[in-house]
C-alpha cells in the first residue's frame, strides 16, 4: 500500500496553557499541513506513505522533514530551496472561546516553488494513491499549476487520487475555489467533503438526515464519475466539545459511522486522520461499513491525541470501530 | 470614555496543572485585583481606563504596574511606596474539590498607604466613571478613609461612581461591610451585586427568580436612588463548571442576559469582566438590553481566559453577545 | 491508630499534558505503587502510617523514601538493596483514548528482596491494622512468601488485616490470582473489592443492583468470616469521566455511598485513596453509614489530585461526604 | 529628554536551555529588534521614549506594541497594517558553537510600510534625539524612503540624529550598504561605529590600538561633520565569552572606558543597550570620560540579562560604571 | 548525634533561567532560611537534626515543614500559628550583575511568635549542638528573646551553642547587632565568622593573610571564651564565580582549608554548608585539619547545588575534601 | 559510504536545570547509547548510517526507534521483542560536583536478545564500516556472541571494522575486559582508545607527552595488525570545563589535532561523536592530517549539543577544524 501526499508543512506554534497569543511568552512548537498529517498518519498506520512538498534549506525546513521522518513517512522527494518555512500560530480556544488560527505562509518556500520542480513520474511511480487537499491549489498559482500537474501525472499513471476540498476562506473566494473544483474534480476518483463545502463549492444543498446525506452523495458520485464519496459531519458545541460522524458512499453502498461526541485536546487536524483512516481502509479493502467506521474512530481518537497528527495506531482504531468507546485504563 | 478604578493589585501565584498548594515546586505569576481586573478589561475594549493604588518600590512592585501597562491601562497616577506587594495562592481545584486562595497580603504598600496621599481632584478630573469594589474599603481603616475621600471628589466632581461589593469573609464581618456599605452607597450610581450579598449585606432575601430578581433590584435601585442596579446569577456545579445569567434594572427596564454554562479555565477575575463589561456598555450608551448581554458575555469569556483579567476583545464580546455561541474555530 | 502497608514503590513517569509516550521528550516524576498510596493517604489524614519496602540503595531509591517521608510517612522500616527501581510510564488519556500504563518493574529491588528480611515481630508491633494489595504477591515469589509471613505474624500480633486483590492481569493469570486468593483470605479482616473482580476470583457473579451487591457482600463476608466487606462500583464513561459509588457491609449493616460522577484529573490512585479512607473511617470508629461515605468521598477527591496518592485531608473528604459537593472556590 | 527611534521590531523564537533549533520542539518569544531595543532601554533608565514602526493588526503585532508598552516606551505613534510580524530564530550558541540567527522578516508589515504614512513632523514634534541603526533603510525600498523622509524631517526641526550603522550581511551587501552610509550620514550628528563597519562602509583601515582607534574616529567626525563619533571594541573568546570595551570622541576629548570581559547570558542586544546608554549620557550632559563609561557599563550589563533589550535601570549601570564589579549578591 | 537549630524559614521564589524579577512571569518555588538549611545538610549528612520554628498553618506552611521532613529533618518540634509564611525573592545574577534579593519576611508567623511558646527544656533534651545565626535574634523583638531563652536553656542543659552572626544590613543596623553579639557571645562555644563581621560587629581589623586571620581567630576565642573559631574567606570575582576557603582555630591548632575557586549554580546558602560540614566533623571528632577540609568542601559543593540547602552526602564531600576536585563523570 | 553501527540505545532521563536526582520531580528525555549516537551524528554528516539493535515492542522502544529515525539513521534492521529499554539517570554536574550517571539496563530487550536472530550477511550487506564499542559485548554472553558472530560476518564480507573499547567498571572487571579485548582486536581494523584504556586492558603504560603518544599508538598498530590507532586526551578541570585533544597514526603519519579547551553544555557522547567524525573522515579519504582535525572539532562540538548524539553538520565541523574558533554569532 503506498501513498503519496503533496501539500505544504508548516511551522505551528502554539501558546501553552490555552494562554491567549496575545499574552504569552511561550510557544510549543510542531509541525503540520493537511497533506503532511495525512501522510503521517498513514505512516503510523503501517503504509508506504510519502511526502511531497518544497522546504527551505535551514534548520526549521529541516526539523520539519525530520518531524515526518520520525513517524516514518518518506521524504526522500521534498524539495529544498526558497525562502521560509510559512508559520501558523494556533491558540487554543475552550467553552465558547473559539480556536484562532493566524496564519503567516505568504511567501512560503513551497508558495513559490516552481511547479517544474517536481518529477511527478518518478514521485508517483509505484504509487496506490494520490492524496492532496484543497489548500494546495489555493496557495499560489504556483501550487495550483504543480497541482494540476500532479494529477495529469496520477491519472496517466493509474494511481488513484483522493481529494479533500477543505475549503479555507483565507487563502481564496468561494467563487475561486468553486471554479478549481471544476479544473480538479475531474481527476479525482475519492472525494471527501461535507455540507457546508458541497454547498458553497458545489452548489449541492443538503438536507441534514440521513437521506440528505445519501442524496448528495450520489449527486456528487454522479457528477464527477468518482469510485467513493465520503462525507463527514461535525457539531460543534463548543471550543473544547464537539461531535464527529461520517457517511460512504461508494457507488453500491450508502453507510453510517456512529457519531462521536468528544472532550477536545487538541481539535487541528480532525479531518486530516479522516482522510488518513479512509485511505488506509479503503486500500486495506476493508467493507464498506467497516471503512467508515475506521476512518471515523480515526478522526475520533484525532482530536484526544497533540498536535496535528494523529498518532493512534491501527490497533487502537480497531478497538474503538470495534465498541470500545469508554477508555477504560490499559495496563 | 474615561474610566478609573481605585483599589489593590497583588502577586498571584498559581500552581502549575491544577496541582496542589502543598506539593508545588513552581508557581505561574500573574498580577491582580479586583479593581485592577476591572480597569485591565476596560483598556483592552478600548476605554480610557486609569487604575490608581500604592505599590512597593522594588521589583514587585514594578512589575505589577507594567502588567497593567501592557494591556493600555494608565499608570501614570501609581503612587510608589511602602513595604510590600501583597500576595494571593490560588490552587486551582477541578471537579469537587474547589479552588483555595490564600491571601497574603497584610501590610501590603496599598493596604497601609496614607489617605491623604491621593490627589483625587487631579485624579478624578475629566472622568466619566469612578470604579471600585468593596474589597478596597475592607482592606484597612486608611483604605476606607480613602475610599470615603474618593467617593466625596468623585460625587463633587460630576463623577458617575460605579461599586461592586465584592464581600470577602476573609477580610471582614458581615457586619462590619454591611454597616459600610451604608456609609458607601450614598455615593454609588451602578450598584452590581447578587442575591447572596442582598441577603448579607442589605438584608434582602430574593426569591430566585425573574420576578424575584426584579424585586430585588427595583428595591436596591430606591433604597439608594441609583441610576442602574446590575444581578449576576452563578450556579456552581462544580469547580470546573459553573453558569452565569446577570439582570439589569436601569428605573426604566428590567431586562435578562441569556445563561451561560461555562468549562472553566481561570474562575478568578469572572465577576470582574463583568463589571468592565457593563460599564464600557453604559459609557457606549447601548440599550438596556445590549447592555446587559454584553457584560455578561464579557463575564462568561472571561472564565475561558488564563489569569485574573479578562482579555477578551469588544468584537470576540460582540460575537459571543449576538449569539456566536459555538466555539467553531477562527482561521 | 497506627497503620502498616507493605508494597512496592515505583517511579512514575508521565508526559505532560497528556501527551503520547512515544512522541514525549519530557516526564513528570512521581513515586508510588498501590500499599505506598494507601499509607500516604493515610499519613496526610492523621495517621500513624508506616509504608514497608526494599528500594536500591541509590538516589531513585532514597527519592521514593523522600516522597513518602515529605507527607509524615514513616520509612524507618524500609530496606535497602537490591539492583533497580520500579518504573511504570503512564500516558494518560483523554475521552475516547484510554490512559496507557507500560510497566517495567521486573527485577525490582522489592521484587527480588529475600522473604526473610523482613522483621514483621518488630514491623507490626503495637499496629492497628496491616494492609496490603494483590499486587504485592503477584509479584514474584519472594514477594509471595513475604506476603504469607506477614499475614502470619500479623494474626499472631492480633493486627487486623486490610486486603485489596488490585488484580492485574500484566502479572499474574487469573488463575493463578484466585488460587493466591485461597492463600491469603484466610488471613483477611477487610475486603474491599468490586463486581469484576468477584466474579475473576471468587467465581461470585453480581446483578449490578443494591440488592446484588449486598448478597455479593454477605458471600464474601461469610465465605472469608470477614469483619467487613467493601465494594467500589465504577463506570468508566470516557477516559477523563468516571463515576464511583461504594457500598460496605459489616455484619450488621448493607451501607452505600452517593453516586460521584467525575471530571478527572489524574485517574491513577482513586481505589487506594478508597482504601485509605476506609481504614481511617473504620480505625476512627466511624459509623457504617460514615464510613462508607468518607471513603467514597476520599476516592472522589483523589481523582481531582495529580499523583498517585490522595492529598486531600480529612476536612476536605468530610466536607465533600456531608454534601458540600459543588466545588465552589474557598476564600 | 525625549527621544525617538524608528525601525522594525520582531518576534523572536528561541530554543530554551540552548538547544539546537533542528531539536527543539519550543520556543521562549520575546520581541526585539535594534531601535524598538533602544527605546525600551532608554524608557527603563527613564528616558520619555517613542517608538515608531508598523504593525500587523493581529495578536502578534498587539503583543510586539504591548511588550514595548509593558516597559515604558511610548508607542502612540506606531502604525498598524500589512501582513505579517517579522520573525528571527535565535539558537544560543556556547563555546566554540556560534550563535545562529535565521531571519524571516521579509514581507513584514514594517518592511512594506508606505513610506509616506509617518507623519514625521507629527511624531518629531518636540523630540530631543532620533535614533535609528542601518537595519532600517536595509528592509527595503520603502524603508529607505521612509529612513530619508524621517532624516530630513529631524534636521528640519533641529532634532539630534543618532546612528548606528549595524551592518548585516543578510540585508543587503557591503556596495549597497556603503552606497547607502554617503546619503544618510549627512544627517547624522551622533554616529556609533566600530572597527570592522568602518573598514567596510566607510573605508577606514584601523590599527587596533588607541591611538588607531583616536584618528578613526577623528576621521569620521571631520568627515561627516559630526558631533560625536563612539566606537565599540568587542572582542570574541568563544560564544558564551565575549570582551566588550568603547571609545568616544566629541571633537575635544578622546576617551575610553574599561575593558569588560563577560560571561554572557544573552548576547542579542548588547549594542543596542550601548547606544541606548550612550544616548542617556549624552542627553544627560554628562562629561566625554563619564560618557563613555556608562554606555560601556550598560552594553556590558545587557550581556547578563535575557531578551533582546536590556533591562538595566540607572542605579546599576552607574553602580558598576563607578566600579563595582565583583556582582556580589544584593539583600 | 543530635543538634537541634532555631530559626525562621521561608519561601525562596526565583525566577527561573536566570530571568529578572521585573520580568519574569513564573517563579521555581523552595523553602530555605539559614537555620533550616543548617538542619537540613546534616540530616542528609547522616545525623539527627531537628528544625525549631513556627509556621503558619495553611498550606505554605505545611509545605515548608514537608520540605524538611522530606530530606530526614525532625519536625516535631515546629509550631504552627501566625498569619503568614515569609518569603524572600531571589533574582540570580551572572557576571557583573549581581543576584538580588527581595525579602518579604515582615509580619512572618515565626517573626511574631510569643517567645515564651517554645519548650526549649524538651526541645534540647537529649541535644548535643544548638545552632542558630544572627538572622534569627534580628527578626524582631519575640525573636530576639525567644534566642536569648533558648541560649540560656541551651547553658543549663550542657548544649554546646554555634553561631554564626550572618549580619543582614536589611534586619537591623550595625550598632544594633553589634550590640546584640554582646548579649549573644557568652553563651556561645563555636562561632563562625569572616573578617567584614569580624571589622563591623567585633570591631577587629584583619590582616587578610593567613597570620591575619589567626591573630583574629584567637581573639575571638579570648573574648569570648570560645572552643572554637571558624573563618570563611569569600572573595567574589563575579556573580558566577566566587572562592571560598577557611580557617579553625580551636585553641590549639590553626588550621586552614585548600581555597576553591567556583563555578556557581545557586549561590544561596554557601555559608549554611558550611556550618552543617564543620559541625558535622565537629562533632564526628574529626582532626582540626579535616574538620576545616571538610566544612570547606562542604561550602564548596553547596554553591553548585539548586535550592538554598546542600544536598551533598558525607560520601561526595569526603571526596573532595580528600583531593578528587576535578568532576570527573561518575558512572 | 555505509556504515553500520551495532549496539544499545536506552532511554536518557536527565533532571533540567542540573538539579539532583533525589530533588527533581521532572526528566528530559532522550535516547542513547555509544554506537547509536555514533550512527546518528554520522547521518547528520551525510554518511548512509544504519543502526542495529534489539527494542521491546512498546512505545519506548518505537520512541527510541524514532528518535533515530528523525535524524536520518536508517533503522529497518533494528528487531523488537524482549520485555524492556534499558534507562539511564543522568546528573549533571558542575564545577567540583561530578555528573552522575545511574545506570538501569540489567534486563533489557538489548542485553538479552538471541544472539543468532540478527542476520549478519544481511545486514552489513554493501557496508564499508561496521562499528561498535565495548559496551555491547560487555552487556551479556548474548552481547558478547553476537559481537563476535558480527565481527567475523565483517571480517568475512570485507567490511572494515571500528572498535572503540570504551570500558566501563560498572559493567565488567578491568581482566575481563581485557580478556574480550583479546578476542575481539583481531577482527579490528580501527581502534580509537586512551591512555587510561592502554594501561588498563593494554597494559601498555603511556608517558603523557607527544612521543608517548606515538610509541603507544605505535604498539596498538602492530600488535594487532591494524589499519589505523586514534587517541583521545582530554583533560577534566570541573564538571563543566574540559579539554580535549586527538592523535592519529595510520602507519605513515603520526598526527595531531589543537587542543580544545571547552565550557561543557552536555558532556554525554563525547566519544561517540570523535568516533563519527574519526569514520566520516576516513570513509572520505581525508588527509591523515585532515582527519584527525576533523574528528577533534566534532568531539569538541558535541560538548556543545545537548543530548547523546551530536547534531553538528559537517559544514560547522569543517568550520572549526578550519580556524574558526571564536564562536562568533552567525547572522
Amino acid at each position: 500500500m503506498k501513498i503519496v501526499t503533496f501539500g505544504e508543512i508548516m511551522l505551528r506554534l502554539t501558546p501553552p496553557g490555552k494562554e491567549r497569543l496575545v499574552a504569552s511568552d511561550a510557544f510549543e512548537a510542531c509541525y503540520g499541513g493537511a497533506e503532511a498529517n495525512v501522510a503521517l498518519s498513514l505512516a503510523i498506520l503501517g503504509a508506504d506513505a510519502s511526502f511531497v512538498t518544497t522546504l527551505p534549506h535551514n534548520p526549521l525546513g529541516e526539523a520539519a522533514r525530520n518531524h515526518l521522518r520520525r513517524y516514518g513517512v518518506k521524504t526522500d522527494k521534498i524539495l529544498f530551496g526558497g525562502n521560509r518555512l510559512g508559520v501558523y500560530y494556533l491558540e487554543q480556544g475552550i467553552d465558547r472561546r473559539p480556536s484562532r488560527v493566524v496564519y503567516d505562509r505568504k511567501g512560503s518556500s513551497f508558495a513559490e516553488a516552481d511547479p517544474d520542480g517536481y518529477d511527478w513520474e518518478s514521485i508517483l511511480a509505484g504509487a496506490d494513491y494520490f492524496h492532496l487537499s484543497g489548500i494546495t491549489p489555493a496557495l499560489s498559482k504556483a501550487c495550483f499549476a504543480a497541482t494540476l500537474s500532479a494529477l495529469k501525472a496520477a491519472k496517466k499513471q493509474g494511481v488513484t487520487v483522493s481529494f479533500d476540498p477543505n475549503y479555507r476562506a483565507a487563502l481564496w473566494s468561494v467563487e475561486d475555489a468553486a471554479k478549481a473544483m471544476d479544473e480538479i474534480l475531474p481527476y479525482v476518483d475519492i472525494l471527501m467533503t461535507n455540507e457546508n463545502q458541497a454547498a458553497e463549492l458545489f452548489a449541492l444543498a443538503v438536507d441534514p438526515c440521513d437521506e440528505g446525506y445519501q442524496t448528495l452523495a450520489k449527486a456528487l458520485y454522479d457528477r464527477y464519475a468518482l469510485k467513493a464519496v465520503a462525507l463527514t459531519e461535525r457539531r460543534t458545541f463548543s471550543a473544547n466539545v464537539n461531535s464527529i460522524a461520517a457517511k460512504l458512499y461508494d457507488g453500491k453502498e450508502f453507510v453510517s459511522s456512529p457519531t462521536y461526541k468528544m472532550d477536545i485536546l487538541d481539535r487541528v487536524g480532525g479531518g486530516d486522520a479522516f482522510a488518513a483512516g479512509l485511505l488506509y481502509a479503503l486500500a486495506s479493502n476493508m467493507p464498506a461499513q467497516k471503512t467508515v467506521e475506521f476512518a471515523a474512530a480515526a478522526s475520533c481518537l484525532a482530536h484526544s491525541i497533540k498536535g496535528d497528527a494523529s498518532l493512534a495506531t491501527k490497533d487502537e482504531i480497531l478497538s474503538l470501530a470495534n465498541g470500545n468507546m469508554n477508555g477504560r485504563t490499559k495496563r
